[in-house]
């Protein structure tokens, strides 16, 4: 049984060491010469100090409580740079005052029944991969806030697929399950949800439904709502289960009212979710160009085809040349179709005939496999997965070697795309200088649409021990206000919770701020839900 | 320029008449035998004896209005059976004291100033065929209600394509435009918004939002929900206007709660819309089946199976034989593949390889055109789509002939769809029998999805002059019953208006009806907006 990290990514015993390290440290060394990489190791629990709980739970739920300082330290922040940081230079300002562990369904009515009572901030917590503070009490911890205390809500005993419809390829689900636990659970029918996020094996199905995660497909299912066929929630109002439906037009939907409400109106407790066959034929081809505004025209030329291919992630240089070791001065386009029904070879054939018409071309042939032939290979496509799946764990490495490591993402119509990826590297840059720093900015396409695409940028910078948070709050208040103004969303895919708040209530109209406002005091008169957050 | 029908569908030069109705009346005879078809005429406008109208619009709104009795009466009811029904038997209990014709937005926000203060109920009137009494003033109308008057606020003249993004592919469109209107302004930039329902020629963009109604694609994008970039609606507490974006996970969705909000929220007065290139190459088949449940079976696999059929409409033995003609035992699966960017031949094969596995077979070879190749054709697919646009104008003549003729529709997971076709079908056949009716109730399947179809069925019975509606009545709600109790939503894509509460009522869970009554109060706070519809 491995060990949870309190203050970083994953588990302990996955952390970068070693060999990793040295090279990791020496290819930071080589992009950005003279960086002070010095490695900087996190507190101990025991040196954070902190406070002692203000509240405690009645006998009746003391079970369900933990009050252990690593327990509390680990549920006090995400996984966002700014959260690693604060946790390297033990600045755990906002612990919750308890830690509580429903076993079920009744446990949680219990538990919000008595917080609503008692005035205590509730903050719903499934793997705490949160890169926008959504799990982090802040002003709810506060001493001077409007509080009596506030407790994380851990979903983690919530961990069972509770009901399998072979026949429609969908699961009724507990929200608390684990990427893994519940890929494992469906395998017996051969089925999956093929929802992976790059926080797939510490993040949980409620917290995908809770922040409108974005998964693996590139295309048509991009976000977790997409999946979703009906929700079950627990508010301090009462429970809301929507019918197993397909399809519906019968008034407003309820589930895109839960979905992406960040924990402010309830519980996730369960949903039932659509579900795929596991892809037995796969298409992979790496596309490399030397001109970047080709490389989105060739992009875009996909994403309106119709072919809807799963993959579809168009890097640009930097990115490529970081995260997939290939070296080009117009980026490289990973494609990729999966099917369980059919070879896909006509549909890759055709992509690859849209992108030669912008010149695109293919240092390896494409790649069929079916299924169990299927080998991870050696092309841009497959290291750039496997880096992928690191990236977490180096960006933890970094943080506590002084560097800025951080991403950020939005969406787009493609109209706009040329002047935001211009507009928001320009202030990054500006950004990453006026804090005295240097560093480059990466970006690529998670995800595209018929009408625009969804760029993540990267940013790597040469920090200052001690301000490497300031710093990163000034570059992401920057790049934050490029994107909106150039017509971006604060998010696609990460969600709003704390830290995006300025941005997403300028974007957010505000008839609807007054109607989802409503709509929460409704459901949670008492206001004890995730406070902070959205409203 | 023809005349639009104040009682019945479309314009009254298109009225079955002639050959038609006595092919018509022939063949309903041979169906059922020994039916009084007697035709009964519409009773002119003078005879209905509307009240006078309640209220008058100040001087500075005059301008909009319309007291004409002809424009008052066309304006009291939707398109239902129901409603055509009482228009021939001259009930035309509920007309709005005013129509008012908004010439732009700013229009809309006086009227809706001066409703809220003068307590005047607004109804949303797009192209008025809703079917289930979502613009008919009932309530609203009456003289001992809760309201001073009652206006249908008749968007017409709000009917321009204001701007088109190529790049994109999408285009800001005004919400009172008519779908031919649409199409004929998009068609010089060479794209199509391809939404075509059976009320296409009379219904508009603000109407088919409004109530989430489905279209063209009978996968992936089945609902106008799916098309929509972003929407601007008028609500009497402020205009609220999201952004353009291809997709974001920045809280709950906007767009979402406006969509199927069917006018009780706000004006729908302009949206982005997402379009289409028009589609070069065409591939249709229409597949017979000896068996029932292996055709379901087979439409089955190929809504699971990846390819995203534009047309995948499983017609049972009744639908096939009475509106396309052929005779099965199993039933007809009309299949069709459109791409502009590529022929779809290998999709078209592979989906008739699984239709091949489940016994299903070809009793013409599949077409595949190219452009300006594409012919109606004679087979099963091409006669259906013909008898599919004239099937409203046959309503209208059959009601007039005491046939109990209308449609409803719902959706279900594949797991239940069995058991919900046969229990609605009973149920259906039972009530006939007990309203002293007989007929006959066909199935077809509008749109599939991989984890469920959404069922249209059809009821064609000979009822008595001046019963039907009673009589309808009686088997609308015993099939609302069966469908609900089976699993079913209560609408896939008819909306819930006036008709569907009960069952909308028990299918929508009470939290969220408590949010959206409270969403209702902050937008809304004079309650002006459609009462009586959803909430």
């Amino acid at each position: 049984m491995k060990q949870r990290s309190w203050w970083g990514w994953g588990y302990t015993e996955d952390a970068v060491t070693g060999v990793e390290r040295e090279a990791l440290t020496k290819r930071v060394a080589a992009i950005l010469p003279g960086t002070d990489l010095t490695v900087h190791e996190p507190p101990s629990v025991e040196s954070l100090g902190l406070p002692e709980p203000r509240v405690a739970m009645p006998d009746s739920l003391a079970g369900l409580v933990s009050t252990d300082p690593t327990d509390r330290a680990a549920h006090a922040h995400g996984q966002a740079f700014r959260d690693v940081v604060r946790n390297l230079l033990g600045q755990v300002l906002n612990p919750p005052d308890l830690v509580v562990r429903p076993r079920n369904e009744a446990d949680i009515v219990d538990v919000l029944d008595w917080a609503s009572r008692a005035n205590v901030a509730v903050i719903p917590f499934g793997g705490g991969t949160s890169v926008v503070g959504g799990v982090e009490p802040r002003a709810a911890a506060s001493r001077s806030g409007d509080f009596a205390g506030a407790i994380s809500l851990d979903l983690g005993a919530l961990d069972q697929v509770l009901e399998i419809d072979r026949t429609s390829r969908a699961a009724r689900i507990q929200a608390g399950v684990f990427g893994p636990a519940l890929e494992d659970q469906l395998r017996g029918a051969d089925l999956s949800l093929r929802h992976f996020p790059q926080s797939f094996e510490f993040s949980t199905l409620g917290g995908w439904l809770a922040t409108r995660a974005g998964g693996h497909f590139a295309t048509l299912y991009t976000h977790i709502d997409d999946m979703v066929e009906s929700m079950r929630v627990v508010t301090p109002s009462g429970i809301s289960e929507s019918r197993r439906l397909p399809g519906s037009g019968a008034g407003p939907s309820p589930d895109r009212m839960f979905l992406g409400s960040e924990g402010t109106l309830g519980i996730i407790t369960e949903a039932w979710m659509r579900l795929q066959d596991r892809p037995r034929w796969r298409a992979t081809a790496s596309v490399h160009f030397d001109d970047y505004a080709a490389a989105v025209v060739a992009t875009r030329a996909i994403a309106q085809s119709g072919l809807y291919p799963t993959n579809c992630r168009l890097l640009d240089p930097a990115e490529a040349f970081l995260n997939a070791g290939a070296a080009t001065s117009g980026g490289v386009l990973v494609l990729g179709f999966e099917s369980a029904d059919h070879p896909t070879r006509p549909w890759m054939e055709r992509a690859l005939e849209l992108v030669a018409d912008h010149g695109g071309t293919l240092p390896e042939p494409p790649s069929y496999t079916e299924s169990a032939q299927h080998r991870p290979g050696t092309g841009a496509a497959d290291t750039w997965r496997s880096s992928f799946l690191r990236m977490p764990y180096q960006r933890d490495a970094l943080a506590a070697q002084s560097m800025i490591t951080e991403t950020f993402e939005t969406a787009c119509t493609w109209d706009k795309f040329d002047n935001l990826k211009t507009t928001v590297t320009e202030a990054a840059n500006e950004a990453i200088r006026s804090v005295g720093a240097t560093g480059v900015v990466t970006c690529r396409f998670t995800h595209v649409y018929p009408d625009g695409p969804a760029p993540y940028f990267g940013i790597y910078a040469a920090g200052r021990w001690g301000s490497t948070l300031a710093q990163w709050d000034d570059i992401k208040a920057a790049v934050s206000e490029a994107l909106s103004a150039a017509g971006g969303t604060i998010t696609h895919h990460h969600a709003v919770g704390r830290d995006h708040r300025p941005w997403y209530d300028s974007q957010r109209p505000d008839p609807f701020a007054h109607a989802l406002r409503a709509a929460k005091s409704a459901l949670d008169p008492a206001g004890i839900l995730n406070p902070g957050v959205l409203i």
